[in-house]
């Protein structure tokens, strides 16, 4: 229901960007543009816009008590209102009758939610930043570390720890170019009572669409274009991206938790005091951050998920529950998610890499892990194959492959050289390099673009 | 992240059996009752227990420190304990050493979940038992109320606000049966690091299951049988009833929405100052509560489902994020589903029924209401049955009707009385009368029996 | 499991796009593909292209036969493979040999799937473009249909049914506009088996990379950048457009359900013959497209998800488990979406718009309809303001309500004239014109575009 | 849309239970069981029984031409309707009418989802059974089989292999208890179109519930006591129970894949010819049946949640949308659980069990595996507890630890025996014997009561 750090280990990464502080502070601020706009508007004076924003920035609004008189009107709008129309009118009564008049208490709420999406993706898309840059330098640092590609768990062919954390980098890299967009297209919402602005058009004849557009403006939110109280496309994009967001996360952490099992012991979290420890067990070393990434991972689904229901049953011109369930999911994504990011960059910005156990589990793996390759060159010694295959499943050693190949193939097809390179892993790495080559190159270009944005994370 | 009491109106109703302090003042009970079964095992002495107990009750735990300190183990069990353990050495070193010995921190959160089940649980159960009572009234009540019948939103036949009532009764008392056992078979976990329960067995060699039962019955838990580490079915059985529980708060709300949809005008929520109101619509009368249940339906599958994908993932000994990604949506089920059951039991003790609006509709349907019954009636006379269908689908009147059956059919095969009754539409109810019958009966049996945990309750 | 067409209505509208013939020939087409860019490459000659690609165009490949093999190595590739290879083989022993190749089996069933969604899509996209036409016709016409706008079940403001049209427009074009940008960006797969392309990269050392372009550019597929094996963006960005088509879709058949209910009857769908009847009723008329759209709109979501979870569990170099639970929720999404698209956009070509009943609701919801208006035209009168809104609560007629106003209001601040513009609520309908030319403008700008993958559809 | 054997491996197991032909046959039950009720109550001669099960068992009803005409009716009752009246009219025209009468396509339909449920379920069970005898012999078998336990990805404490194999059999004997009940618990639907049975009542004065309950009894199905066409908790139990069975599945086949892993190597499916081949890499043995199921494992959560969020949205007295969204889902679990549990069962029965590679991990992890018993060990000379956890990080070996608590404690107080006997993880064991004791004994328990269904099956 709320309040579950306890049980949301590392929430408080991030807990103040969602909070019910951060939600009533984002509703304030629509309430505060919008008088603002009327101003623009010459519906209000400068007078009346001060004291709205006075209020708004020194009153110490009761969240609990708002929310506890949130049922009654099925949203927070109404008692916060009551609220800071109270407080205005002992300023300006006038300011107070100013205050809120044309919208209806969604335009409120949902530009409120996309001004915490705003923060929270701030947030969000520093952590990836940081992320990728600690994921370019291990696909750098690692090019050359041989490392086993695995398929269904099963040792299948060489492949360079570079280029998996390359792989991951051009996820991060996607998943940041993505939610660059969405942060650029989140909305404001203004749409009056049925999505008609009928009573803004009454303030201001002629004007309506042009005042929505003031909101968005004052607030650095999107125009939309059109009203979407029921049609949610806006959130469930937001939505989408999150748990995109979260999906990437989640694979690495996934890879990095299986690959810190002690049997494999390629990777390590970075240790710090206390991190990782048991309650009974004093030696062990859990990868706990990337444990907790894996639980937001698991969850974020299932969030995204909520918001396409809701989307799906948004009826009439508000929705009958559909968007009331959006909240909570919303809210959820908004705070994981951001909290995953900033534990996984923690992780990659220490990751202990093992390029020693890497090349052990390569060499045991022995030329079973070249045998694609060795099946291709046997091609035209047809007789070869099947002891070949035979001789790689019953886990035969480099030097008996050898022998076996040697025997099959006259040096004259086949020289000594060319047969011990074919047998060398570090050489059927394929097109790696070049691929460590693009990640980086590209997450480098990313990185000098202007941060969208920034600036608003500034004034934030 | 948390603290979304905003965001979730009406959350407040049930917050304090879920919230931060809750889950602490659980962990804590698990302890003492842990310190207890040693002492029954006589491996510690009264004044011990008494230690730990005072400190458990007196101390002030810090909560927000606590969930601080929750990311480095990635649980709030560890630091916890370090702070219960300084407490406690204070009185009596042997006790803080006590404290806990044995036990893994999932059998600590594990159990901790299962108190605070069995407490959502007796206010979910409350409220529905409140809610059946109720609707045993309004099935009585309106058991003669006319309604029409829908099957895909088009009226089909003639039933009674009375049945539609009882239907809603038998969900509601399947679901509390289902929540009593559920209640009753909510295992305590006890299984030690890896659940071989060594430590115990080195503890009380012999008695380490005798010392799990123990566990379990200091708490009023279920004896488990084994440890539950990765098999999760206790998680998700509860979670499942839970989400069911939702289903049918989630189908009733539905139903009373648009049944107080003002141009069907059947049902209305109780009013009460200021409920329903709106931002700026001051004639507005909505059905807030119900709207509010209904988004409470639509997220709880969610949870339920996050469950099962957790119990799926439950790798090892102990899972690798999957077990932490059980704990928010366990304990948002915990929350939120009672908060709308609390919900839903204050409409349906003050739904306004409009016995007049529902025999009105059953009016304006007209005799279409009875094609089904007229066309088995004409089923001996072919040739009307063409004009009788174009008929009824034309929306022709009762007299019409009559009419053209009266001249189609012979009055020695159908008498002129009977012909009256065929197109009354209370004469087609069918088992509806006995149908409510079962439903009341089966109510007042189930509410005879004791219920299962009230005891539980008193001494929470 | 598979041949769910029974249970499915209307499955059958779009069956044949997704269903294991068309599976089958996606792979096929991709392995000869695969073959020309060999040729390309210059490692494989016109008669061996030749030879597979008529052994692909003739050979009737058995389905079932696959299937029933395809457990053994856990994809139908396997076995299609050999299928295809000993076919082949009786033509060209070198041009099998070549066949696959150096590509891996996800490489080719991604791929595969690639063209699937390519193809559904454009079925989709067409459906949908119908839709929007529907739409825009109904925007236009309807622009001054008076009608009740609804929030939460309530009446609430005036509006007309062509500003709801114009949001189901403006919605529809937005999905539209994404599954264009997706359908643009629908990525080949080549990497190999640990996506280094090692086995590329040897028969064609330097251009593995220019391989994988190759074969994006014969399947007319976007060009990945790199192996996406283990990174499921491309799969989640499709999933997520796809469900974000089947919200749109549901929600506007939500509206269609609940206004054609008999108490609403403000809309119907289109008659047919014997759509919409019922097993015993014979005179009902179920909005059963619409029911049947909103089913696929509550599966949507869950399949979305599905992909998410399977993205977040993607290790390693191929994903143990994870990989194949795509396949189920990919195939559904391309299967149902389009066909819920083609049901609605029936639904919409012909829907029933009952512009009468529309009013009559308008004028039955009284002047409470304009309480908004009503409300803030009397701020400076503040003496009338609480016995206007009783008066509008308790259901006063026009005439009272203008009784009540002229006698509080002296005519020279509120003419008569004026006064009864003020109860007009054709009067009260803010931005609504503007917004309908808004939507219909964007919508035919859209359809002048060229249709992206026309072509290719056309090809197809 | 369906038909998508290719894509799910191993569908073939089970997919004669669920296919359109099952379906169609079901239907047809329920419509021949409905005739002889009618019978018992003297309202059909035996002819016409005769008349009507001969054309259902006769018959070749052409499942794609009903599957077309579904989309008609939204169900294919009303298109088979016809087909079996036709067909049955030719023999006896007076039974073609009493075909169906009274019923409602939901009656059938839902009476038709039970009892394809019912033989889903009796083979479900029945690998289920096979799962668990398969795992009461490697229970009892590895009861000595040390090996390592391991909570998020690491070393714990020492466990065996017995303990592990006795854990999965406790859930899986759960599961089977559970789905027992279930399977009794099928219940017959019989209400008629708005669920008051009044046709039946017109038939059959004051019987119908008795009519309901007698075809309850033909068709082997419980009687439900009520119509329960809106309350759909039969529904979401039946599916619940069965995601239940999947996440017991997929958490034995995760441990299967991740166990399997060449690095660890201590389980291996059993090999079969060409089972888990891959298509480039001949040396491959993928553990592709344990692959699989967890891929159904990921997908059956959903599945279930669907079937809830369809219960929650079940308006009025037949669903406008949410009915008809079960049907998907449920045939996709009564399809895809058996079949994993059938290839699970085949995995345990064959599973490859390294005694000597658990051992080696047991010994690799070194004395801190034991690290919870040594530190309860050196309490009471709390100078050694220090160095003792620095030595059990660092990875000292078991003669590096045995000298330094040599060193630290007296021999008076811990002789050479009890330190040797200490550092020995055989004797670390806990109650892992007495569990496996229990889970074995339990499971022979199950084993010989009386299997429920088992005669229904027999006929089936």
């Amino acid at each position: 229901m709320s309040d579950h750090h306890l049980l949301e280990p590392g929430a408080g990464r991030t807990a103040s960007s969602t909070d019910d502080a951060a939600v009533l502070r984002a509703l304030l601020d629509v309430e505060a543009a919008w008088v603002r706009v009327q101003r623009t508007l010459g519906l209000v004076d400068d007078g009346m816009v001060q004291a709205v924003e006075e209020v708004c920035r020194t009153t110490p609004f009761d969240a609990a008590s708002v929310a506890g008189r949130s049922e009654q009107g099925g949203s927070p709008v109404l008692p916060l209102l009551a609220d800071l129309r109270a407080a205005v009118a002992q300023r300006s009564p006038a300011a107070a009758q100013a205050v809120h008049r044309g919208l209806t208490s969604q335009d409120v709420l949902d530009s409120a939610l996309m001004l915490l999406a705003r923060r929270s993706l701030n947030g969000l898309r520093g952590s990836l930043r940081s992320a990728g840059d600690a994921l370019a330098g291990l696909a750098d640092t690692h090019r050359g570390t041989l490392a086993v590609g695995r398929t269904l768990g099963q040792s299948a062919l060489p492949t360079t720890f570079g280029l998996k954390a390359a792989g991951w980098l051009g996820a991060v890299d996607d998943v940041l170019a993505e939610l660059d967009a969405v942060d650029r297209a989140l909305p404001v919402q203004c749409g009056g009572a049925v999505g008609t602005l009928a009573a803004v058009e009454a303030l201001a004849p002629g004007r309506a669409l042009h005042a929505a557009d003031l909101l968005a403006g004052d607030l650095g939110l999107a125009a939309a274009g059109r009203p979407w109280h029921t049609d949610r496309g806006p959130v469930t994009r937001l939505g989408d991206a999150l748990v995109r967001a979260a999906d990437t996360l989640g694979k690495i952490a996934s890879d990095v938790v299986l690959l810190s099992r002690p049997e494999l012991g390629e990777l390590a979290e970075p240790t710090s005091d206390g991190r990782g420890a048991s309650s009974t067990l004093p030696q062990k070393h859990n990868p706990v951050l990337s444990v907790l990434v894996r639980s937001v991972a698991l969850e974020a689904p299932y969030l995204g998920a909520q918001l396409h229901t809701a989307a799906a049953l948004a009826a009439d011109e508000r929705a009958d529950g559909a968007w009331h369930a959006e909240w909570p999911a919303l809210l959820r994504l908004l705070g994981r998610v951001p909290a995953a990011a900033a534990q996984l960059a923690e992780v990659l910005a220490g990751l202990q890499v093992d390029a020693t156990a890497m090349r052990g589990h390569v060499d045991a793996a022995g030329p079973a892990l070249l045998g694609e390759r060795l099946a291709a060159v046997v091609g035209g010694w047809p007789a070869v194959r099947t002891p070949l295959i035979e001789a790689l499943r019953s886990g035969a050693s480099t030097a008996q492959v050898r022998e076996l190949l040697r025997a099959a193939v006259p040096a004259d097809d086949l020289s000594d050289d060319r047969l011990d390179d074919l047998l060398d892993p570090a050489t059927y790495l394929g097109a790696s390099d070049a691929l460590v080559d693009r990640a980086i190159t590209r997450h480098r270009a990313l990185r000098q673009q202007p941060v969208p944005g920034a600036a608003a994370q500034d004034g934030a």
